[in-house]
């Protein structure tokens, strides 16, 4: 979830950020009708393509991304396009969409309903995992993309990745889905305690917020909350362990007037404001709470009583990945979850990544992922 | 850290609640000099005792709660009274302690200083867990205790249990440390967010907040943040899995005015919620802020450089208990603990308690834990 920018935890990015051959906007020319049972009047998607479509437009590969991504995937995975890694600006196409509901240039809470003249704010409607695979096939569509050779993504991005090879199974040959399954009661409890720092953040008025005076500071700690469960305890213990805050802060002191209620930080506590700091001025809150809801309410399951019902059409080979130490999505989770897909017939092979970066290795540790995906 | 009534997720407790012989308030005489270098000015310990202290004066036993608790352990651990458990009220005295910092009878920060007669607040010193030991000690002695049979605690309680065998090594026999260890870097995490959450609370106002105009919301998400890490990830997924909450919410729905923010709970967020809003009630958050950093700042080892110089004097038998899904004090560390303190010469041994539990499994599972003890 985190962007290799801002990732001081992790392993160092080697690979140059890449440039993308085209970044734009796809406006869909009719509503959107959303599983929520409202629609999107004419939505625009921000996307991003690496390499060139050939002739025979069978080298097309679509990356799905995280909470926080963008379309600019060469940025924020730029070891996935390393010289014989797993994508390859010479032989590939590759397409990234930013999701409905974010703030990096598709339609999102911040975004003017076109039908309203106003923004969307609160009343942004619930966008599933499912509405934003079919707005991308439209703009596959347009791009002359019929069939992927493959579709891959972590987290958010696998949940994407999947629901393509259920939803147009005629369009994917292959899918590579790390880190996900269905959000678990833990995983609902910790997006359920992000969405109130946000709300409880007055500065957030029910949505409403101005332009210039968003809730910063429950923004910030959603992240702070959603970084626990991006890292693992082993990472934060060889990194940060029991130290005091690197500047120097005191966590046996008294504060400033001599009172004893807060204190000096630890390392790891500066460490997490500094992250929610750096996120509150890359995201927006509205846009932070859309996408939670994205992620809480998929669940291919849902509302079926037998996942062959659900799976039982997929072509596509899947592959799963399950990263050992993550604890937002439990590799165990992710296996059983292949297990059930494969179950029903499908062609299915789950992996485990071993990392002590939590569910974020996928980000932070990406030439470990490379060489798994090899 | 959860007592009993307001356990929804738990075995229920069996045995019925029990009166204390005796409860009331003991007054320092003098002032309690403290490790942050402030001192506490005639502090007041409140405390109960259970059962009668007998001719020889060798039945004392010493109780120590948890975070939230109170010196009425009859009533947060009935089944270590039951017949044939772990104590009697026929054969022990049975004596717990409210912690400083609290806000159930000890001298915490919605106190009145008796220096200046006005409320502590955010003056409240840092009260660490030698400082109350110590205070704990003198209380001992004005019931004419010298020496305890048995000091018992699980989490802050433990660290207290095992404080008394540093300080006091001629005065403990032996000692039971529950589901503890120095805060990982990830429990300073959890304990950093949910400081913040009650200093972003508009209503927290520096620590000097009306007493009928409390933070009561920060409060709330901070237990709230405390509840991930007190239960675990399996209780959680067996109790209210993917389940949308009990009062008939739909999390795949619009809000009230049709926008998707928000929407429906599912029930572990409705659980959250509950415990949240049952806990403001019943909690203060200065005394909360107080004793996150009494528990913060506890190891021993700090400010020494090999573990014999703290644990060499210890002469009490201990026996450490990990709770194999704890994720706050993970079985892991609390056995290595143990094992770094076995390794100076002390007696000490290492059970496991198997529970999905969490870390709450020593209020929330009495009767398994008592197994164990006997």
């Amino acid at each position: 979830m985190t962007e290799p920018r801002i990732v001081t935890v992790g392993a160092p990015v080697k690979a140059p950020v890449l440039a993308p051959t085209y970044e734009g906007d796809f406006v869909l020319d009719e509503h959107l009708l959303l599983e929520c049972g409202r629609a999107l009047a004419r939505p625009t998607l921000h996307y991003a393509v690496y390499g060139r479509l050939n002739a025979a437009r069978d080298n097309a590969v679509l990356v799905c991304h995280a909470l926080s991504g963008s379309a600019l995937v060469g940025s924020w995975w730029p070891e996935i396009f390393a010289p014989g890694a797993v994508l390859s600006l010479e032989q590939d196409c590759v397409v990234c969409i930013n999701l409905l509901g974010s703030c990096y240039g598709s339609t999102g809470p911040g975004s003017v309903d076109p039908e309203t003249g106003e923004t969307y704010g609160p009343d942004f409607p619930l966008i599933s995992i499912r509405d934003n695979v079919r707005a991308q096939a439209e703009l596959l569509d347009s791009l002359g993309i019929r069939r992927l050779r493959l579709v891959l993504g972590g987290s958010l991005g696998g949940m994407q990745a999947l629901e393509w090879t259920i939803l147009y199974p005629e369009r994917v040959e292959r899918a590579v889905i790390i880190g996900v399954a269905p959000l678990s009661a833990m995983g609902l409890a910790l997006n359920h305690l992000q969405r109130q720092a946000i709300q409880s953040d007055p500065d957030w008025g029910g949505g409403r917020y101005l332009p210039l005076r968003p809730p910063r500071r429950g923004l910030a700690q959603a992240r702070q909350i959603a970084m626990l469960s991006y890292k693992s305890a082993a990472l934060f213990e060889e990194r940060f362990g029991r130290n005091p805050n690197r500047n120097g802060e005191d966590p046996w002191g008294l504060d400033d007037h001599g009172g004893g209620l807060i204190g000096g930080r630890f390392d790891i506590a500066g460490y997490l404001d500094h992250q929610g700091e750096r996120f509150m001025d890359r995201f927006d809150a509205n846009a932070y709470l859309a996408i939670l809801r994205t992620m809480d309410t998929w669940d291919p399951l849902h509302g079926h009583s037998a996942p062959a019902e659900v799976f039982g059409r997929i072509s596509a080979q899947l592959s799963f990945i399950g990263i050992s130490s993550d604890w937002l999505f439990p590799s165990e989770a992710v296996r059983n979850f292949a297990c059930t897909i494969r179950a029903t017939g499908v062609r299915a092979d789950y992996q485990e990544m071993i990392s002590d970066h939590g569910h974020d290795a996928f980000l932070a540790e990406q030439i470990e992922l490379v060489r798994l995906l090899q």
